[in-house]
């Protein structure tokens, strides 16, 4: 997909979907983590390397658009891209595609915090340019 | 909450936390989704009532801000209101509140379909007067 | 219920249904965790108390038989009481209910353990006693 | 794993964990659920390829016992088999493993029911023979 360089695949769980017949609305907030964490993973040695480092990253906004349903069984391509790392302010930009179309978009915006005192703190400069690198903008 | 008029209560459980020890941002999608159903109980007779009669709200947009973390067994007021009817189309705007402090605040946006075909279909009268009563334009 | 002294509600949430159109399997195994709070917050002062006593409650074990379907929006009543305390291990059965039909019923094992250490420890005195008071045992 | 030829992995998501620091409980039911439905593929042409011949498969029980708490993240194989397959009743039993450690394990029952009437029904002949051979019991 246009823009993005990476993308994670997830399969729809029938726990995920609803009595409408087609996956829940929520699921896809928890998939955009899962695509989070498969990107950390790829470029900065994964999530969990960075909570021992002592950081913590919140989730302070989330915003899906939701264009087509999903369904049961169904896998998802979820590309992501991380953007507008200012501080200990960062973003996520998704696009979720199935078969060439686009299924749902959206983004999220995360600040890290210090892991014992949950104030904000500057996101360190190994992950910074491991993210600049990822990009293609460093 | 200034601009509301209703409101419903949640309580954090313990599957809705995560190991930040703090409810997961996912939860409050479902929260949103529990107070526009009290919402429909309180002013339309209900979501099944709407179901019966052939229509489907699907869910096409989710925006949430997340402004303090919410802890396992808070009581949680989700102030949520009904707007921007028109058409298939209409929005809900929530403020998450605990102990008078603003914890998250969203939008959601939805479109109403027929049950069977899943083509967009008006709101009927009978909701949309429903809905304008609620929130004393009617 | 017979045998049962203590009842919680919880209502199905549409988030807790499946493509089947029932609440999915899963859900109930986190009502009976709500069940077990709203025990303990009204026998012994709430699980966060247990909590901040330095001792985590595991669940070692859960068993539910399945006897009716239950949909969104039903009303359930998840009877609960704690069973066999004995050193660190107790258990909870549990007989959900709707409009007087058995839906569901169970039990989960649990283990307490210390905060820090994640070992064994004894159910204090204090715990042990305030769940036979409930139960009628003391 | 002795006994079983079939397994699937999961990877534990972030909001599967809970305040404990540890995958939820739940999260294991929707794990054999996911592993159910590898299972069905793998061997029987799918799940919803079973859903389209008018076969709804109910989940009648569910029992399972927590050995080792997982954690985010971790990478679990969920060993299962079908057994005890008549007529319209089946079970499936699972050991989930981490690295040759047993975390959990623990079976599920289930009734096949007609999609329309969701009456008990046989389990088709197509169906429980693709079961037994993988079992290798054909």
């Amino acid at each position: 997909m246009d823009g993005f360089s990476f993308s994670t695949d997830v399969r729809v769980r029938f726990a995920e979907t609803d009595a409408q017949g087609i996956a829940h609305h929520a699921s896809f907030v928890v998939w955009l983590e899962v695509a989070r964490i498969a990107y950390l993973e790829t470029f900065a040695g994964g999530y969990e390397a960075i909570r021992e480092r002592g950081i913590e990253a919140l989730t302070t906004e989330v915003h899906l658009r939701y264009l087509r349903a999903a369904g049961f069984d169904d896998v998802l391509t979820i590309w992501t891209r991380c953007t507008d790392l200012r501080g200990a302010r960062f973003r996520y930009e998704y696009a979720i595609e199935r078969g060439g179309e686009l299924v749902a978009d959206g983004y999220t915006a995360h600040a890290a915090v210090d892991r014992e005192t949950y104030r904000p703190t500057r996101v360190p400069a190994w992950l910074a340019d491991a993210i600049a690198r990822a990009e293609g903008r460093a």
